[in-house]
């Protein structure tokens, strides 16, 4: 039957180590999917193929989500994603114009002033094997890291909301962009932002997404990186 | 006359060391002015401004530029700023919903998935005064910044624009990312990408930008980020 053919697909790795294990960012793809309630299936890749020409030519850096539609253009940056479908299914994204406006911004914040520091500090700890490098490197990438978590702090101030008095595409990806700050043990120095983070993680949606995700990688094993198919 | 008074205020910095000068993130917001053609007039600010508690309010991380205007919220982050003025103004962004999607992406692209490398680059580079550290970290960076710049190649392939026949604000955005690039002599590695960015800078609008960019930073000195006004 035609209508049970999901017209959304979502890439999403098979496999990752388990420290990453509901951090991939074919999450966040997931999640405003969830939302809005359309319809999506998975498409599971591994190393090989995101190396490869073919997928290149939908993804020019290798990486998840991307999303793939009938009669649409496939979509790669999940902030990009995520702005194409609340515009589109109208919602998590306020109508009025001055909210709107503040929402995208939200989103682009949380990925050009937020992510870039959290990555940095998660680089040196999760990633770096020189122990020298590390160590010359650790305290200044965690004090920009904390400078920018306690501007956010201050900017949500002692509301529940960055923008409005409800949950938009601006707290899923700032949210996001905060598990990373979970994950290194920083985000608990801004009891605000473990708080803020906390009610945009009360989303059934976001709940899915994650059980989803992690889901699908306890079924597969490093060595399945190897094989395309699920 | 009120009809003289512009209704929109771009931050600027006064004054930053010659390197930077062209550079600084307020050329993307006079940049989209210039294009749709709205008045618009320069608040210059200093570092003690960007530090104070009322700029603060309106821009959290201390950065330039911010958008201020009569009935609309405080705008920040350059690429808000210049999707807000682009989708307003109907200019720079497809209304065809496909290729309007695609320009979003990489707008998004840019300021994620290319920006972040280069400024790690451009860290070890400018900023990095420990030689121990920057040599150990040197080699890494440079890697990941060429790999990023190799594949947008790639992605741009032989095509003139990176979404449909036209300038976009998605070339907007991704030419003044590359400026990082160019200044760290890396973009010259990439022969497309360098006629790319010199295709975007053809624009008068751009020309403009720089230019009152650079004229302000040369009328100040270091000693001028002290003082407030211009």
């Amino acid at each position: 039957m035609l209508e049970d053919i999901p017209l959304i697909t979502i890439t999403a790795m098979k496999w990752v180590p388990p420290f990453a294990a509901g951090s991939v960012r074919d999450h966040r793809g997931r999640w405003i999917l969830n939302e809005v309630g359309w319809a999506y299936q998975v498409r599971l890749v591994d190393a090989p193929t995101l190396a490869s020409a073919e997928y290149r030519t939908l993804q020019p850096f290798g990486q998840v989500p991307i999303m793939e539609e009938d009669g649409r253009p496939t979509l790669f940056e999940s902030g990009a994603i995520v702005l194409d479908v609340a515009t589109r299914s109208g919602k998590l994204l306020p109508s009025d114009p001055n909210q709107r406006a503040e929402t995208i911004m939200w989103v682009i914040a949380a990925l050009n002033s937020i992510e870039p520091f959290l990555m940095n500090l998660a680089e040196v700890e999760f990633f770096m094997s020189d122990e020298t490098e590390k160590s010359l490197r650790r305290p200044a990438v965690l004090a920009a890291a904390k400078k920018r978590l306690g501007e956010l702090q201050d900017a949500l101030g002692g509301r529940q909301w960055l923008v409005g008095d409800s949950f938009t595409v601006g707290g899923l990806m700032m949210s996001s962009v905060l598990k990373i700050a979970s994950s290194l043990k920083v985000l608990e120095d801004f009891p605000a932002l473990v708080a803020y983070q906390a009610r945009c993680f009360e989303r059934p949606a976001y709940r899915k997404a994650i059980d989803d995700q992690c889901a699908t990688i306890a079924r597969h094993r490093m060595e399945d990186m190897r094989y395309e198919e699920a």
